[in-house]
């Protein structure tokens, strides 16, 4: 057997993970296909880490894998493409060899909708952001344009209109649940029926650009058009999904499949890293007593 | 209207909660009728937190009842000993005043069970533990004793026994399910059927002493006696227990009561920081919804 638990995602869920089947005893790898930290990283300043007022995404994704890393988690940059979950041996294809363990802990992650207009990479941390939640108390009193129609981008619009000085609604069509759209109607939100085609700035931004020609003047640009759960991998390897595409776990972050857990965005839960350092701890626990019990 | 959310406890789970909920604009009491930092302030050191590989308990309640403070969480320090919650506005009953709010969020923990001997308290940090999973990695190459006789004591004695020198159970009966004693067995542990009656040392736990009058050498002393959730308040309220008598939750930490919520240790899952701030997070974003839709 090459490891007790393979972790496949090394953002917070699946350090967490690691953090936590290290200090049990067991062997265990985070295989991460791109960087350690996830989405995190894309984060300019974090203000709801509980402990730190201040912290950049970059730093706490450093200080989380230097953690892992210094209680001996072992990590693989490399991509899983297969898994072979049905037996006792769980099998785990990367891209140039297979290995062998006891437990798996799917801590995917998600893919961010992203808006795909000029100056939204240039300024992504710099006035465009993906989390309302995340950073909206960052745009107090300054205008800003959600982009989105559906239930996030209108909760997140009447969010932070309460504490901007201006908030646009950007979308082709509002397609949120009724009880949102009349507490669209009550707020100050501007709906525009139209859509992005351009951020523009200098060092931070400044405005944006309709389809329909028309400019606005904003500080911040939240596009709020959800995010896609990584589940091709899940999917394909038999473990099922809820009835959002989520991967389905309960509380125990157990999925259909035993030794199989799930952790983190990609089960669909409150997209938070205090959420997912707590999924990630509860499916490393649920994880020891299995391959214990093996 | 007194506030928006009222905070029951002040541990982890409430901290982030009210965390969670000013950043989204919410006015937010926490009432905490001991210390903030609830059981985390009996840690002495944390390893794993993630983030930060050293962390003592005192520091880590600091920076996050500092945190909370510093973005505008209020705070009481006093009991709450009644609740409304049938309407639609909650009213929360402390010693000395009645306050008015739109959703309430039970973040009462438990008292974890001790074992009421000489030395316990004088030793405890020093030695003495009530969490395998937190302080296990410090006991390594040093003999412990485990005390208490259910499956999280023969669940942690088994783990202990992996990285110690050499594990004591103490319990007058093995009341742990079937497939945990055939783990003991498996196990180097040597089980004694007696209990506990004095902790002795000097600056660090040294030994125990038991009812029979035998002595043991150890370092460590894990008393594993379970805890009991503070669900009092909740019990009184109407708010309805699972079947192991912690307070019922779904994923999104909603008891049966509409805007009311509860996070960390009193739901009874993994009692660990990780998920307690996960927990609290939830909570408060759940919490949110509801005010607004109010």
């Amino acid at each position: 057997m090459d490891y007790d638990v393979v972790i496949i995602g090394g953002g917070p869920a699946g350090l967490t993970a690691g953090i936590y089947c290290v200090r049990r005893g067991l062997k265990a790898l985070v295989v991460e296909r791109g960087s350690l930290g996830g989405k995190v990283l894309m984060a300019s300043e974090i203000e709801n880490w509980p402990g730190d007022r201040h912290v950049t995404g970059e730093e706490l994704s450093k200080r989380m894998s230097d953690h892992a890393k210094g209680l001996g988690v072992e990590f693989v940059y490399n991509e899983a493409i297969m898994l072979g979950l049905a037996g006792d041996v769980k099998n785990v294809t990367l891209r140039d060899r297979e290995l062998s363990c006891k437990a798996v802990i799917l801590a995917t992650g998600g893919q961010t909708v992203k808006a795909s207009v000029k100056g939204e990479e240039e300024f992504s941390g710099r006035g465009v952001s993906y989390c309302a939640t995340c950073d909206g108390p960052l745009f107090k009193g300054k205008a800003v344009a959600v982009v989105g129609g559906g239930n996030m981008a209108v909760e997140d619009a009447v969010y932070i209109d309460d504490l901007s000085s201006k908030t646009y609604l950007v979308a082709d069509e509002i397609k949120a649940e009724e009880s949102l759209q009349e507490r669209l109607k009550k707020s100050g939100v501007e709906v525009l029926e139209d859509s992005l085609s351009e951020i523009v700035g200098s060092e931070f931004v400044e405005g944006v650009r309709l389809k329909s020609g028309k400019d606005l003047e904003v500080n911040g640009v939240f596009i709020c058009q959800g995010s896609t759960p990584s589940t091709e991998l899940a999917k394909q390897s038999g473990v099922e999904l809820d009835e959002r595409s989520f991967i389905g776990v309960n509380r125990d972050m157990e999925t259909n499949i035993p030794g199989v857990y799930a952790a983190g965005d990609v089960t669909g839960g409150v997209p938070q890293i205090a959420t997912a350092v707590g999924e990630g701890a509860t499916a490393a626990l649920r994880a020891y007593v299995h391959v214990k019990q093996g």
